[in-house]
């Protein structure tokens, strides 16, 4: 008898895919691989899931730890660059993508597996990411998305279609939310948030404390880097893993790190999203600030300008692609003397610089200051306005206020 | 006898600009024409700075309202450009200085004079702003920057020519900040703020409470919006002013609106500067977020960059020029339909989005719900999305992953 | 007996278009009505088109003249935003889709069609562009693909249907390339170019002579533009349709406008393509000729960078968009001064810029001259240049050269 | 008696800098390093200049060659940025300041001088190329341009010093145009070409032969690259400077390599340039078109944007710094596989790309075929246009066409 075709799914253990594990089996005469994948979610525990799988009769199932891998390559690229799509968005779905991916990958590959399923729904950004990222590191697997093919659209059908054919049925009701999270956030959508007027509930928020019971008294964080990578809090060196964590929890406690807002997904549309970023907010306003004092005003501009472009990239699942490579190579360059401490007031959901210093610093008090020891050159500044606004009264003459023409 | 040339001076009643009118007379041997701006500054009464100036010898003063025709064209542009230089700063004195050097200009002309005299010091961008609108509205006016000519570079040497010179002396001791407010926000630096690892201190705050005083219970907020114009607060419709007033009180009085950064100055360095923007930033994250909902992804991305592109030509003192207005002219198409109204939350210093609604809004429920209703047609993706990712995977094919290259 | 529905088709004439006609009514079971444009391309004679359909029983046909309209609304905005796609393809067929897509609505709202056909092929721009403007014009519209759907892939069994369906076959050769062609210019893809190692062979091209049989001695042409559109050639004021026609013969004669390209399709693939613009490509020398006389600095920075976004969102086929008319208000406003006259030198495939003058020029030989007249204030270069270097000394002391890193 | 200060010179043997000389040492007591650079200019035999320098008392002078390094770092950067200002102008004359400002710093810190001084006038770009260099490279050392502090302003005043003060004076009639060059271009300006309606005279031209004397049968050219360098020139291996050469000699016995252009200088005003740059235009153009076929439709998007960035920045002067340093790392991380061949065919001033292979191409034929051996799955596109065209049909309903506003 031929061997059966294998097929590598990501597997979380709730009830779509699970019904996937046994789809795939009966409907596509599949042998199962299920890989369900740590990057830091709220469910730490995975071992239960792995066995489940089992014992669905996947061939082979695992859980593994990708936070450390995740931490050090990609959410490292991703406090260097800034990453916030539309300029708000930490990007938390997107980034775990890529790296789950690689491993089912990689899990294909050692298992000669020669397609990869998710359970992904049609109308997301992760469907998009999954299979980009797959197709980009083997062009030659397979990929299919079950929720994408069959006819189980509504939750009854899909719950008969489990009990007709010995899915284990969870007890629990289905949550009236749509969850993501891993260890550099946590996204809700659905529900009531679908219409945009009305108010987040306040159970949809989990890694922060609502703001009105956030401590009484304000929290101050320092948060170190060496070159473009969060070092240290509060003087305590960290490898960055760890100090996410601990940014989680402290910007968690102070009620910082909700957004909501409308994004433009990858697949056309725009939909409302709530998210948490505690960790991640507070690192990356912590990185931009460091950024403030080390990069010149050119790089910055223009860094502005990639920073865009990269979390747009990765946002639309190009995470292994030429254009995110280059643009983290530009990065690279720009890290180099991002070392320093930022010092931030945390309190009630509100978050202010305090205090910067970095042993790079293009802030030069000598030549700020007015009071002693100033050393710019204020005679320089007559020579310098009148070159400065050349261009503006020469057009002017030509064709602007001097010429006639009222200002706009 | 010959009569005196004349000239007109940005006047403000303190003691810079009084020894500068005594300056301009005795060692320039000029007619002083002296006019203060109402921008909306905490010092409301104008009157006696007018006085003053006459007490001096200046041969006319006036003490002008700009607050309207500052809101109606430069705060209303700024508004719809999201202004904020370096992702940050609202721009509040770039802002003011067209619509002053627009008056100082016409004064000019009423009265003949040959020549504009401002009291910026030589180090700072105002000086750059001033003369670089002066320049595009008349390129044939002189100016005069006596702070950068003469040599009373410290307090007592400037105290000592006033009292040789018969210019009143204030009682009133020298701040230790330097101050520049109007109705679009305070700016503040100097003194400890020098070192940018110096807690800002509480004194230097006044449009703004403490966030740690302000009330016990979040406070909601609607903002509406015409055709990307502020045009009501929770209902009331108002006028810009009034409007942008109000906005300072509401988040003033919730401790929302403070800014501590590292900026660059159009003169080369780097400078630390703290700034209350509570009207300012409520007002602009208001808009930010109803552009969300009425502008298309690729409008979003490309009006990013021009509002970063427009904010660096406002800070550097183009306001009137070409690239200006034609930046304006974009942001006019593309705020025919951002009207519409959005809630925010409001609460010790934070500010989170609670909904927003728009009678031309791009968010389509029906196609983003996950819920009954929806028209998305999901077996599309495969297809978007096998195109999709022909990009990065014909690159791998080539240049990446699966032509033995690692990720980078 | 039920009414059939109606589809409207584009229909050329050809082979593809005639199989079309009679399989929309065979197997769709629906009334068919083609419409024929005329954007300037090749064919002038569209009658016998029109009459073609009517005999294979199209319910209605037309050929229409839509040059004016095409040449006054899109080639117009093209001009002024140099569109070039990747800094090189004048976007030839993405421009004419837009007018035709425009007129086929128009027709299907007239007759009551609720369908639009056409006959471009799976796997190029042109479906995406045709069926992107017909839904941003009539979202309900219905689009039928056939070439997408049938099983007809090979010509001989295209030849086989259309003999069993009494489709009138051409007697001439299927052409070795792919053409398409307006007046904007000519396209030609397929055959030996797909080898991109090959040489364009010399019978592609037809709109420009090959550059070793043009004239003897260079011939000068004046182009003169009012308000960023051209409006004289050598000093004869014409209308922009016979303006650009004898834009095409002038370049043409000379051997000018050919291009041989790689280029980015939509649908995520590469594909070389050989172009003939002679017309086009001489018109947008003239205009950014123009533009650099007429426009400072930061606008033609800027300008460069919204051309470049122009470009790619109409060849993505966003003619009908939000961000493709707030590009176009921003060249709007730029191009209000856009008027004077560019001279160039034309010879064997070569043109050179020989002459350029502007009412409205922002060249100010007072200030560029090195001879009598000079007004250009030297003094004030030292202080610029003291400021202008603030920027790149103060990173040399703390992060450059005189840190002791060395230059990269 | 006290050892007078040193002085380091750029020295090129002509009137200017030979009175520059003199003046330095009479006017300003210093002791003269008179130091020439070889960066290719047509001048070649540098020794005459050495020799003058040290008969009118330099110190110590010195004829350096600096094209290799010139080749090997600085144009090697500019052909991978494909460095062109505003579009046009390839930057022979910014180029060239670093690697002189470098040798001019090493030479003051190898004899212990305190300044450096250079012979540009006080309106041009090279000025402040100089001087922002220098203080990048060592910001300590003070700069002298005499020509902007001398009263010397006609060519008869500066003769007639010349003879008091015993400086030889040139028996050459002054050129009537100002001419600068190197292995990457000439620039020509000043006389008749200062208006810019001026035809630019026949006698300007030296690198290139006029078309029309060109030879009469096209020369084909084959250019290879290695990872974005130019390595081969019709197959033959040569180094950078070699190839630079052995270019600039190709496109220029055909013609090929003029430009005219209006130009917007660093100092706030326009100019009339001419250039002609045969090898650098053909360089480039076979690098823009090379990465037509190795980069992907993002990253050269993007790295169109960089590339103007790159050229805005070194056009400022701006070589030595961290912005220039952060593009450079981008642009290392594309050119990794930009390695192939592109063949042009020149003729008589034009020049037509004429095939193109690269090992890492990114044309995938089978993609792109319409012929046999199609892999393009067209079935993919239906559902790829529904998505691609949700933004703007979603846009038509609310705001667009579809809802009663007109097309703009």
């Amino acid at each position: 008898m031929a061997e059966k075709e294998k097929v590598v799914l990501a597997y979380s253990g709730g009830l779509d895919t699970s019904v996937i594990v046994r789809w795939l089996q009966t409907e596509k005469n599949l042998d199962v691989i299920a890989i369900c994948g740590n990057v830091g979610q709220d469910e730490k525990d995975l071992e239960w899931v792995k066995e489940k799988a089992l014992k669905m009769g996947a061939i082979h199932s695992e859980a593994l730890d990708m936070r450390e891998e995740y931490c050090n390559t990609i959410v490292k690229s991703a406090i260097q660059a800034n990453g916030e799509y539309e300029g708000v968005y930490p990007l938390l779905s997107a980034l775990s993508r890529p790296v789950i991916s690689k491993h089912l990958v990689d899990i294909a590959h050692q298992y000669g597996a020669t397609t990869i399923a998710h359970g992904c729904t049609g109308k997301g950004n992760d469907q998009v990411r999954f299979e980009t990222c797959i197709h980009a590191l083997d062009p030659s697997l397979k990929i299919i998305a079950p929720v994408r093919e069959w006819d189980l659209t509504t939750r009854e059908s899909e719950m008969d279609w489990a009990s007709q054919h010995d899915v284990p049925i969870p007890v629990t009701k289905k949550k009236p939310y749509s969850i993501d999270d891993n260890l550099w956030g946590r996204a809700i959508e659905c529900g009531v948030l679908e219409d945009s007027w009305n108010q987040p509930p306040a159970d949809i928020w989990t890694m922060t404390v609502d703001p009105t019971e956030a401590p009484d008294t304000p929290e101050f964080v320092e948060i170190s880097f060496e070159q473009g990578v969060p070092s240290a809090i509060n003087g305590e060196k960290m490898d960055l893993l760890p100090l996410v964590i601990e940014a989680n929890k402290i910007a968690g406690r102070n009620g910082y790190g909700r957004i909501d807002m409308i994004e433009d997904r990858v697949v056309g549309i725009k939909s409302r999203e709530c998210y948490e970023c505690p960790g991640s907010m507070l690192l990356i306003e912590a990185h931009k600030a460091l950024e403030s004092i080390t990069l010149d005003r050119e790089t910055l501009k223009l860094k502005q300008h990639m920073d865009q472009e990269w979390a747009s990239q990765v946002y639309y699942g190009y995470w292994f692609s030429q254009v995110r490579n280059a643009i983290d190579a530009f990065n690279a360059y720009t890290q180099k003397f991002v070392s320093g401490t930022v010092r931030f007031k945390l309190y009630k959901g509100s978050l202010l610089m305090d205090g910067i210093k970095s042993d790079y610093s293009l802030y030069d008090e000598s030549l700020a200051t007015y009071g002693e020891g100033d050393t710019f050159d204020r005679t320089a500044s007559k020579g310098f306005i009148d070159l400065h606004s050349l261009m503006t009264s020469t057009w002017s003459k030509a064709q602007g206020p001097a010429s006639g023409n009222q200002p706009a």
